[in-house]
């Protein structure tokens, strides 16, 4: 069956998942982490496949790493099964209960999404992880990886749907996509699938955000800014730049842009310059940032048109601004939306900021790197979103979760409200 | 300037309405119902050189009904704006308060979508309600009426924006479009407009639907069942069948199909028809129901690929089911996800249908025409969405609402977190 017809069928069960038990959920998530431990060198043996052939083919390092399975990736894939296990249930939470009239009650309870594509690279425990936030929150799952972890995914694949099965959750409830054609033939599913959640290089997020019509969830760059306001304590910073950029340079959520107030010290952007280079961070900035840096700072001269990069790497654009308003005008004009800082003192500039800057996460003296959803403390994370529909920021099950009205009546009709007969008295209970 | 550049402008200016308070937001509103009352003349000559224009081009008298604006849509339309006054601050609310850390303080906190744009059929009451919902909510609005109001809407919209610049809100808060050229400019502006909220027919919206990356909130279709039970009352179920369909037949609300189950004695099943016939709806229907009403009455045979259809109009279409289930999946596949009802005396049976029925309302024994945001109590409705994404069903004030997270600290670095130096305690406050 094509990818079109087998997520129709998935759409016809996805009631059937939805109306499952928190506790038969979680004992499919339990067997699942059980069997996982239990075929573990039947893993371990597919992955030695994928690696073998990532070595013939020449894959670059860092890829051989993240599709490396090992004992260590799968004791912390079953971990986060069973922490996924420890969460409160996402579904039916009665989120408005109202008497319209008496006896005539009205509910909005939390229910799944329904259908949801996942695209991911190629990272084997993206896949545990991924299948069990779908079935904790009650959603089925299209799961497409990277190609490079094929035998791995398939065997991963294999023993979570056999596992899932096995406790009473129904048998559509998963779906492997391996064939990269089959990527496009999914994006068509709009009848059926309710979600899709991209994962990987900027280019393939936006390609997928650019060809279907089933909403996308996910962000496709991450341009992160901090404004070095005049108000600003220097010892307290120059820790939250360099975090901001070095802690992780490669995530979505590392700093691309400083921007300085052009009444600081110079000194105190030497200072900070200063800490960036000997942190391995490339300078580059606007003409007169390089002439305030003068020759000891080998900062490269960029374009106004350039502070839309998102270098993921240790570089670092620098640009001076003449008041809170320019910092916050041109975070909006070149940011993503994702992630922007206020260094200062000034508890007004800071409210000012955060309240005027449109992103997803604004923050006031703190490293940009917190943007995350077990730092935000969700338990688990499903994505970051730079979109401002549905879910925004570090997502976690909520993002997985819609709702419905529910209305209980015994014969009510609208006619009699619209003619006055009777009348709604609209009572929370 | 062109709608483009005129977007991106306003994006800018988003932020600035964002931070109004309530009260600069309520007075703005009540200066508008102010300013509308004071300046009816002259809505009243404009919409006479529509109203002669549309007398002059033969215009169906359907929609010179709703193109006219008198004294009592005036008032209604003045009456609507002081109830939204009326009505909570949707922006500002405190949605999560977590110390992640000792003083490191994270909260979600509502704000606004930020640009919002609105194509609206010829309804001059549609541009006073849709822009007073946008400033109420703190969104920039562009607005796209139909042709047939162009005078009536110039002038409401030179009032409007007018008296909405005299309270204080910033001069791009409200920006509207004309000619129907810029509906395509308009559906490319996905940089600067958050969310685009299309009235008016099926094939409009649905066109609207394929042609943008600007998340679309609203619904192409109302096709909406009626599942009759076995474990039925007729006494109770005939008004509220009869109310479904023809209350406001043209409504997306309104029934278009009725299930019945196999096993419902012919003499009900009779009765029912009687009562719809006797309301002037046609009848249409399976071949097998058709026989089973026999020569006495007219019910046209339909096919199985009919049963998508919407009529808007006094007809109905009528199936047999085996069971619950059946018509449980003959609703989840040619339904439009809008609102589905379950006649019946048996609670399980009645739980297990508004659990499995994948719409946005689930009811039991209640008309379908219930389906409003004015009758759930939400004091303003923006629209009905279909979609599973962001918003569902009857859309208040908060489907124009989307959320940030402010984080603030005192030099706080992800470094001392990875290495193990410092631990989140995440204590909500």
């Amino acid at each position: 069956m094509d990818i079109k017809n087998r997520t129709k069928a998935m759409k016809l069960a996805a009631p059937i998942l939805a109306a499952t038990t928190l506790e038969q959920r979680n004992e499919a998530l339990a067997n699942i982490a059980k069997e996982l431990e239990k075929q573990k060198d039947a893993i371990f043996a597919a992955n030695k496949i994928d690696l073998d052939e990532a070595a013939k083919n020449n894959i670059a390092a860092s890829i051989v790493k993240r599709l490396k399975f090992d004992d260590v990736k799968l004791r912390d894939a079953i971990q986060g099964i069973k922490d996924l296990i420890n969460l409160p249930d996402p579904l039916g939470k009665v989120l408005l209960k109202r008497e319209l009239d008496k006896d005539f009650v009205l509910t909005k309870v939390s229910v799944p999404l329904g259908v949801i594509g996942v695209i991911f690279e190629a990272r084997p425990d993206a896949l545990v992880q991924i299948s069990s936030l779908c079935l904790k929150s009650g959603n089925c799952a299209i799961l497409k990886g990277g190609k490079e972890t094929t035998n791995t995914n398939r065997t991963l694949f294999e023993i979570i749907k056999n596992a899932a099965s096995a406790s009473g959750l129904p048998d559509n409830c998963l779906l492997q996509a391996e064939a990269h054609s089959e990527i496009d033939e999914l994006l068509s599913c709009d009848e059926s699938v309710d979600l899709l959640i991209p994962r990987g290089s900027n280019s393939f997020v936006r390609y997928i955000m650019e060809n279907t019509k089933i909403p996308v969830m996910g962000h496709s760059s991450g341009i992160c800014h901090i404004y070095v306001d005049e108000f600003f304590d220097l010892k307290k910073s120059i820790p939250v730049i360099v975090d901001s950029k070095i802690q992780y340079a490669a995530a979505c959520n590392a700093v691309e842009t400083i921007l300085f107030n052009r009444k600081i010290d110079k000194n105190y952007i030497k200072a900070i310059a200063q800490a960036l280079i000997d942190a391995n961070v490339k300078l580059r900035g606007s003409r007169d940032i390089a002439e305030v840096l003068g020759n000891e700072f080998d900062v490269e001269v960029m374009h106004d048109d350039e502070f839309g990069t998102e270098y993921n790497d240790l570089i670092v654009s620098l640009k001076f601004v003449s008041d809170i308003n320019e910092a916050v005008t041109h975070i909006n004009t070149y940011g993503s939306h994702h992630t922007d800082c206020i260094l200062t003192e000034d508890k007004d500039r800071a409210a000012y900021f955060t309240t005027m800057v449109d992103s997803a996460s604004v923050y006031v003296n703190a490293s940009t790197r917190f943007a995350d959803g077990f730092r935000y403390g969700f338990g688990a994370e499903v994505g970051i979103s730079t979109g401002k529909i549905h879910a925004r920021g570090p997502v976690g099950l909520d993002g997985l979760i819609t709702y419905k009205y529910k209305l209980e009546g015994d014969g009510e009709i609208v006619a009699d409200y619209a003619s006055g007969e009777k009348k709604f008295h609209h009572k929370d209970l």
